[in-house]
């Protein structure tokens, strides 16, 4: 197949692409970079030392003879080269990544907000446009996040995508099923909600085949082919913005810094390893749907944890503190979370979990680069509103540290 | 109170600017003036002579003594001035009509797709993110769409805004509130259901007052105020991408054109007169939801009828042929309405029907003007799918006719 990887560049993009390449696929990376540039913009760095995208792309042919395309476009403002570029390119399918997915970063600044609104929707509707325009017939993958449920406490398992719901109507009850509603807790969570509607749409009015995977909270950073050389290596964020929970825990325990929980750490969320998460998109890859389908949405998560459990762990692990912070996000304090996930347990997915020990390849990976971590961009610091962000210090090291166990 | 009326130089923004104006309210309009654009780029214009919005707000002045204040400025694009715009004017109150809002515009071509989506989208969302930032209390009064809920025919009554859903939890069935589905039936219905999840979420994470107003087909032109003076008369859209059904039919009655129903003429919609639409707006201004409190939605409409019915009525009163066209839209045949408003019938709202002898009125608006109709901008040729474009000419007047009973 020949396949287009929006947002390539990144963080699940890059070990994804190499896995397809792999595969015997004709991959093409399409990136407008800005995740480099928000790096720049923030001063902070991936912990591991991360290889210009080209140069990426030429370790890969030197080490395995394969080809991958990096194409330099802007989805969100580049409408015209963006379907200039399908019609030339006509690709099997399109997995998109290409969007700002931190939410800390979605709630820096209006600034922040705005960029983030406005670069994640237009990116996924100039993408949508542009394949009905072209003609294209291509299987359009796209990442969501389960997080676009919000976590709320009515602990219902939460299923793929869809909600059967009856509605009274004057001859008697009726069932419909519906979109499982949303109630996205950042603004970047909120875009992801309004992508749904947008696939919606064009799945209904224009046949587009779309696939929308709800992810949970990726962690670790090698995959078997990241691992092939030293300069094919993943990104791997740690900053207060865009590090996520686990793997932030991880590195704070590699440099003996407090793990740091945002409230009683009674939140529950769902957790996939990278290796994993590139293994879905392949068997999702394979299971497309039908024109004139529904969007075909999977939860594309193996675990859930509660966040105080998964900081316990790791200090049993690696002998570090905990810290309890106040809490920059307005969220439930504690909330359940019941995943189905049969989709991708039936297309065989076979779950890489936090008991196969890879959880010290990530502290042996952060013990590697501690070199390189400035430590004054470990906390996070974007609060929701405006009351939560002058009530919190959220530097452990500093005054703010509430209680240490 | 200090009102601003974003979007007030359009068909509804305008008579609501004199109608709350002539309350005694502070009124500033701010707008962008695209919709006058739109009118170039498509080579037609109002059918009543529409001044300047400057000279407008001259006339008022001297018929009234009042001052309506007008502010060039784009809320997609000039976030910035937007937020300076706000803090220097702190407005009790924002109605904001400032959106694209013509579905047939909105499915034109993929040039007009991505436009509408940009538009809409970051005009919402850069007025909330300003509203948050600069911290004003405003209550903020949005024009959604009866659409947005798509035409099915399930036929269950459509509530204001929210559903109550049973969910199925490991303690049992548990009952939610979510807000009601929508399935939009165009790009332009689209953005209104986008809207609804922006309103969601900063109603809950920042505590805005908003309500949102989801108006069926406004039909008429005049107003108690726009009838004042012959240059404060209000816009009137009769072309296949702005003109809405009723006005439409009654202006091809004026003229002697067949009446276009699309399809079978089975899709029944939901109507309001322009007058009974600004006194819902006052309404509404009265009735401002709390900080905290969810979303506040009404249905604003006053009757619903069926395509075919409306054309039928027409035609008799005014002689009239009908004419049975392909339709360009993908959208169910025939469908059921029954739209509860009962939030604005028990604040006092007592409308205008159609039986009330408004239809004449129109007609003779219509008749007044003719002269300046441009017969070949009367069909509707925006199609929803290229499918749909090939197999139709929409023109009665030339060979795609199918039918004139
Ligand atoms: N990392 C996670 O834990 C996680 C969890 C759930 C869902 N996801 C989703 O998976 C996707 C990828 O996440 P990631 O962690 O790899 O993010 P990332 O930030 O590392 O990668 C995103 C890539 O998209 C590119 N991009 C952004 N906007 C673009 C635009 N307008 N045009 C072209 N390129 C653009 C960036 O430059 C970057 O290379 C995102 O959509 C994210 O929401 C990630
Ligand atoms: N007319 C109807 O039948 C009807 C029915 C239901 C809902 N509505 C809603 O009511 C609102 C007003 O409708 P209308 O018929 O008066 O439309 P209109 O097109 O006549 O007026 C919209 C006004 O908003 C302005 N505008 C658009 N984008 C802007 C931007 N980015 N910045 C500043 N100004 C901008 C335009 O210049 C125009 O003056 C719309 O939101 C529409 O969706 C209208």
């Amino acid at each position: 197949m020949k396949i287009a990887i929006l947002g390539g560049d990144g963080f699940v993009g890059w070990p994804t692409t190499l896995h397809l390449s792999n595969l015997g696929h004709e991959v093409h990376i399409v990136d407008n970079l800005s995740r480099r540039w928000i790096d720049t913009e923030l001063g902070v760095q991936s912990l591991t030392p991360m290889d210009s995208i080209q140069e990426r792309c030429r370790i890969w042919h030197q080490e395995t003879g394969r080809r991958i395309r990096f194409h330099l476009l802007d989805l969100a403002k580049e409408y015209e080269r963006l379907k200039a570029w399908l019609a030339d390119e006509t690709p099997d399918a399109v997995i998109h990544f290409a969007e700002q997915r931190a939410a800390p970063y979605s709630m820096k600044s209006d600034r922040h907000k705005v960029y983030t609104v406005n670069n994640n929707t237009n990116a996924t509707h100039n993408l949508l446009a542009a394949l009905v325009e072209t003609g294209i017939d291509a299987h359009l993958v796209h990442l969501g996040t389960m997080g676009v449920y919000g976590y709320s406490s009515v602990g219902a398992p939460i299923p793929e995508g869809y909600l059967d719901v009856e509605i009274d109507t004057p001859s008697g009850k009726r069932s419909q099923e519906i979109l499982y509603p949303t109630k996205p807790g950042s603004v970047y969570h909120m875009t992801k909600s309004l992508d749904q509607i947008l696939f919606q749409f064009y799945a209904q009015n224009d046949g587009l085949r779309i696939t929308d995977l709800h992810q949970g909270i990726v962690w670790g950073t090698h995959t078997d082919q990241t691992r092939r050389h030293e300069q094919l290596i993943n990104r791997f964020d740690y900053d207060g913005d865009y590090g996520t929970v686990l793997n932030r825990f991880l590195i704070q325990a590699a440099i003996g810094y407090p793990l740091t929980v945002h409230g009683t750490g009674g939140q529950t969320r769902a957790f996939i390893h990278i290796q994993d998460s590139v293994r879905c998109i392949e068997l999702a890859l394979g299971d497309a749907p039908e024109a004139g389908d529904r969007v075909k949405i999977f939860n594309q998560m193996t675990e859930t944890h509660r966040v105080r459990d998964l900081a316990e762990l790791v200090a049993r692990l690696s002998g570090a503190e905990v810290a309890y912070l106040p809490n920059p996000r307005k969220e439930a304090a504690e909330n359940d979370l019941i995943v189905k996930n049969d989709q991708f347990r039936a297309l065989g997915l076979d779950p890489t979990t936090l008991a196969d020990g890879l959880l010290s390849e990530v502290v042996e990976v952060a013990r590697k680069y501690a070199h390189r971590i400035d430590r004054s961009r470990v906390p996070a610091v974007s609060a929701w509103t405006k009351e939560l962000g002058t009530k919190v210090d959220h530097d452990p090291e500093k005054k703010g540290l509430r209680r240490v166990s």
